[in-house]
């Protein structure tokens, strides 16, 4: 009846909510949990702080100091194919390609007490438990599993910053509730630098969990409480240090209000009825146990499952309603809200409810007038995900620059971020990406409240940061020299330039004259590392030379980063006429790129490449890495541009479908999903930083999308189908439309595009030179 | 030039303060530096939160896993025989016999820079130094040294959070500030958790030292600022873990904002010419770098040392002169004037100005209304220090069982403390000795402004926590059965009795019948441990028999703490009389307590008894252990009670020397000190819970005492002399007295105490029956 009930509320809020659809219906949360996706299946609100999710297997980083290749698989805790679930943690990266959190794991157990996870093939000697997809259920803000070995349902769902839980045992005497703070996701023997346990009382549990991984220096603390006092509980330590004894005077596993040690484990103890469901509620905070109670308090005050699930699910189909979509065939619209669905989990509230949160210089700050977000993949991310968020989260993309601004204020480098998460800057990939989303925004017209001049010097000061990754060498000779800053000496010059033209065009737009004059000769820099001999952009050393050895195809230290120099020889998203001029014009390039798609790659191609499986590739393209995610709209820069509309549909068509392995690689905290949206709707920011779209091909018949200043943007996608991929003509707003470019300032304003789709190219569809 | 201003300065602003004398020259920190004093000779105010003091070894306190008993000499950090200097650290005990803290260790050097601390006997391997006792001057508030090695005079002060540091270089293009945050006092490979380092600017350092040692779970914050900027900066880990090359993108150790891992050390260099002086503050906090920063702002926000270090002499002759003494001897003056700095160096300020600070629960608080301390060494301080406080620091000693009572609040076990520091519990030694502090200030109606109802609940709390050492045990069978809760059963029934009575006098005061009731039942628990046969208090087993094996001379496991049965059987402070009639009268009772003061100790005695030397030792009564601090004064209670007066004097002879190795045994947060100011006045609070003094021999000639509360009362000892230890005839504001007890209200009323002295016993002085 409950679940019954549960549904019908669910429902009925849906129906009364944004487009007046249950858009819920089309999101797979599973899609991406096989193989390379690395999303997670777990509940969350959009953009939460927690992520409750199912962790299903807890293999070390490092097994005895050797980096162990298998935890890779585990980015996001769960593996589809994985016949066990250790628990439930309540931080989760959606589709990174490295990995930290899985905090705070809850596992219901019931029978003999066990306080280890045991193993996958014996899962009977640890607290874990055996599952079956087919009493699996994902949705979003909900997760729900039978607990196999237990006989336990388990439910999931969240607020912003709570995680609530709900499981329904067995008649038993012996329930119990493992509270383990020593897991973790990429965890290794001494990542957990601490862990503090307060047993307040009977229902109250508060602590913390301090670790040094990815994020160097992270501190994360819970409060939890039961919905019904435990009978008794206990604590162990994993690894016992010199003082954890108190001097032996008391027995702290048992029953004893606080626990400290580098790896804790603690249990609680209930007796069940049959069908009594025993509930728990546990709040994150950045900052102290006093304000994860706070959260708590604020954000569920009252034992009601059910409301909270249905108030997560409206937010969800709030969110997704945003772009309302009609599609050819029923995948493609689990494909399109899916993605949109995985657009929407990050970057994640950072932020208590009162507004404090940790920083990265860590100290405690007040975010004033603005939510502060975490967990910026900002080289993944800058590409689509935060020009999808110009589009259809502007509000939301402004306070994660108000972040990334106050980062830089709090930044030791004063730096704006790289890759950060929780209060700490990890460094991860390459370039200063940052630039890109504030350029965006300016050009976009999407910064009102924030201080442009500011954020222009906060980008300035960080291109200028000389001891950053080559930047030094890079100002000097105009390129990252192979032998002095080596491995990725080429993919980073080539981001730097990008970058530089961010700024620029930043500059030119606040009229800074001498900013856009540097940088826009800085954005020239991509031509440094171009060799003519070759046609490919190759490794200079610092005599000015190329480096003799040179394999265009391998990804393994020959300059580049997730790419080779096939892939990145492409990457000058923001002057695609010029490397089109450089290698050759039209007549050389269109063929070049032809072969990209087509071409055989040997076997050894994969051996050494991480982050894509062979079904992340076509031909050469790597779709299931970002450097290439713009190639396919370069063909709109040449004389034959109606290949463009060939290429994205041919990857929509082979890169995304509606099953758990449907990704092709990592999700990259949304970036593989935005392009599957912006591509979906027929256009796609190819250089974010200017405020045009390239036209690519529709696969929605049909697309509303709401404005926030209350305007709609209508797609029609007339005679569309999977065989009519190429358009014959476009209208806006009723007037022939013949460019292919769309200007983002004709979607905020309002109005119609239509496209007429038909089997063959139609070749004269843009006018001769126009953008 | 600036010496003789900077002591003129001094000279004037002493002379202008209370009772018009300086102090300080009577006081010499280096007493209790050699040996078992465990003192430090460093700087610091009274009570103040810094102890800026020089650290002379580095040896750990497990060397590949194995306690390494030369660590103990160490516990201050300082011993008076050793060549070389570390450096200096900001965080000292006084007197322990266990340790902690030296946090932040900062040393200036020239020449090479040398990053490791190198060898004592080789100190050109590092960066310490060899150094002079004639080169070095300690006074209150001022610690001065010559630095051999690198031609640097060295001078710090403080203020009550801020350590003030000026080094004065030869000419060099190579001086160093080294900044080892690694370093630290009972240090071991895993006692570092976790260390954090932000440079500022190129004069402003912040970061913190996370520490897992006696204090469990402690973080301590620092901010620091130079007189000018460093030309450069460096630091490195000396343990690296798997995350701190930031993948290897950054040069960390040369000029990098920014450091954070479980062992660092930094440095900072300088160019100097001839006789330069470079400052250096560094301000601590329980709580952020932020209120570090505060701390520094607020209490030192100039550049003068020698203001900051006449601020500090002041405030010590202020509080100095709060008993104004004269003596016979000039030694005796710097005994007590060194007692009475000793006795006011703890417990320390453990808050930021702002009120902030670190609970025992892990959560900052903010203490509202009064000064929150720390480093609370009940074991020791009930004793005597409380009661001193409670004389001449009454509001001080309010304020610290505000603390305590706090501490209570926020304490996991809803436990008063019993040895806390820095936040934390480290459960040390035994008993809940905080309710005889609280007992203590209600019988001397020293609780303005304190709930005292809420005080009893506390003590009454404390008393039922089952789970603490035997405590369960002790309520079910009246003892602790050395059996169940086997090593100190016997002491610690001793001590649970006593500290029952002392509940059970707060009780009283308040009216509270049942509690008093209760309570004055527990307080008769040492009639239990007492084994008739042999005359000594003796391990008891659950089944009601004495345990067979039994040696009175033995401290190693045998049922007492830092005592044998000899000196435990004398620990009922609160019910002498009952104790000399359960022994046999005074009859037997005083040849038995005769003894104890001129009996031969076996040689294996010292061998297995720690914290003393054979100087700690008068017979085998062990003045250098607490547990016989009341013993001399038991004689008042027999028929013999002159010979208090001669005990008393031999100890104060024989225990306190104004020298180095001046101290007996370690002076235990200032108990030791505390008993020999009290003891030297003539009279000493033998059962803190009552308002009565015993009376001992004055060794002042005059004292003047001077109330909180504006009134005096003044001690004269007409005919006083070494040889006049004996007290002839008493008067107390003008009339005959002839008690053996003095009330604390006749002391805080003001008045006039004279005593006649002379070379022999007058045996009638007491009149028969007094108290």
């Amino acid at each position: 009846m409950r679940t019954l009930a549960s549904l019908l509320l669910i429902f009925l809020s849906l129906t009364a909510s944004s487009q007046s659809r249950n858009w819920l219906t089309f999101v797979n949360p599973l899609i991406g949990t096989e193989k390379m996706g690395h999303t997670y299946p777990g509940a969350t609100v959009p953009f939460g702080m927690v992520q409750l999710s199912p962790d299903t297997d807890t293999i070390p980083l490092f097994t005895t100091g050797k980096y162990n290749p298998d935890v890779y698989k585990y980015c996001a805790g769960y593996q589809y194919d994985d016949p066990t679930i250790v628990g439930f943690s309540h931080t989760h990266f959606s589709g990174t390609g490295h990995s930290d959190l899985g905090d705070f794991l809850v596992m219901p157990t019931s029978g003999p007490l066990q306080v280890n996870p045991g193993t996958e093939d014996h899962p009977e000697t640890g607290y874990r438990s055996r599952f079956s997809h087919s009493n699996e259920t994902a949705s979003p803000g909900f997760y729900g599993v039978l607990l196999d070995d237990h006989g336990i349902r388990a439910e999931l769902t969240t607020t912003t910053r709570v995680g609530v839980h709900r499981y329904t045992f067995q008649k038993t005497d012996s329930a119990h509730i493992i509270l383990d703070l020593a897991h973790g996701i990429y965890n290794y023997e001494d990542k957990n630098v601490w862990t503090y346990l307060h047993v307040v009382n009977d229902t109250l549990v508060t602590g913390y969990r301090q670790t040094n991984g990815w994020a160097r220096t992270r501190t994360i603390y819970f409060a939890l409480t039961f919905s019904r006092p435990f009978r008794s509980h206990g604590a162990r330590n994993l690894k016992p240090g010199r003082y954890n004894g108190f001097w032996g005077r008391f027995n702290q596993a048992r029953d004893f209000p606080e626990a400290a040690a580098p790896q804790l484990r603690a249990w609680f103890d209930f007796q069940a009825s049959e069908g009594e469901a025993i509930g728990m509620k546990l709040a994150l905070s950045p900052v102290s146990m006093e304000n994860a109670l706070e959260n708590l308090r604020t954000e569920a005050p009252r034992w009601n499952f059910d409301e909270i699930r249905s108030a997560a699910a409206t937010r969800w189909n709030e969110e997704l309603g945003k772009i309302a979509v009609t599609m050819s065939e029923p995948a493609d619209m689990t494909n399109f809200y899916t993605a949109l669905y995985h657009s929407f989990l990050g970057p994640t509230v950072y932020m208590d409810v009162n507004g404090q949160y940790k920083g990265v210089d860590q100290a405690v700050h007040t975010a004033s007038g603005f939510t502060n977000y975490s967990t910026f993949s900002l080289w993944d991310t800058y590409r689509a995900l935060h020009p999808l968020f110009n589009m259809i989260q502007p509000a939301r993309n402004r306070d994660m620059i108000r972040s990334m601004l106050a980062h830089q204020e709090q930044s030791p480098e004063h730096m704006l971020p790289v890759w950060s998460h929780h209060g700490n800057e990890n460094w991860c990939m390459s370039g200063y990406h940052s630039v890109s989303v504030i350029a965006d925004a300016i050009a976009k017209k999407n910064l009102a409240g924030i201080d442009a001049e500011k954020a222009l010097d906060a980008c300035v000061q960080t291109a200028h940061t000389g001891y950053y990754d080559g930047v030094d060498w890079y100002e000097k000779l105009g390129y990252v020299p192979e032998d002095k800053k080596g491995g990725t000496s080429v993919s980073t010059t080539l981001e730097y330039a990008y970058d530089d033209w961010c700024i620029a065009q930043a500059a030119q737009a606040l009229g800074r004259t001498g900013v856009f004059t540097e940088f826009s000769r800085r954005a020239q820099s991509w031509r440094n590392v171009y060799d003519p001999s070759t046609g490919f952009m190759r490794p200079r050393l610092s005599d000015g030379s190329f480096r003799q050895s040179f394999d265009v195809l391998s990804t393994n230290g020959q300059g580049f980063i997730e790419g080779n120099a096939w892939n990145y020889s492409l990457f000058v998203p923001h002057d695609p006429r010029g490397l089109i001029e450089i290698m050759g014009g039209s007549k050389r390039f269109v063929p070049h790129l032809d072969s990209l798609f087509t071409m055989h790659l040997p076997d050894a191609f994969f051996a050494e490449t991480e982050d894509i499986t062979r079904e992340g590739i076509i031909g050469n393209y790597v779709h299931g890495n970002e450097p290439s995610h713009h190639v396919a709209y370069l063909y709109n820069s040449t004389d034959q541009p109606w290949k463009t509309q060939g290429a994205v549909r041919n990857i929509l068509r082979r890169q995304y479908h509606p099953a758990p392995d449907g990704l092709g690689g990592n999700d990259d905290c949304g970036q593989m999903s935005a392009w599957y949206v912006f591509s979906a709707l027929g256009f796609y920011p190819v250089a974010p930083g200017s405020d045009l779209y390239e036209i690519g091909s529709p696969l929605v018949r049909t697309a509303s999308i709401r404005n926030e200043n209350g305007t709609t943007f209508s797609i029609e996608a007339r005679n569309a189908g999977p065989a009519n991929m190429y358009i014959q003509r476009m209208e806006l707003n009723g007037k022939a439309f013949r460019s292919h470019t769309l200007r983002h300032s004709d979607i905020v304003r309002g109005g119609t595009l239509i496209f007429w789709m038909g089997p063959k190219p139609m070749k004269t569809l843009f006018l001769p030179g126009s953008n």
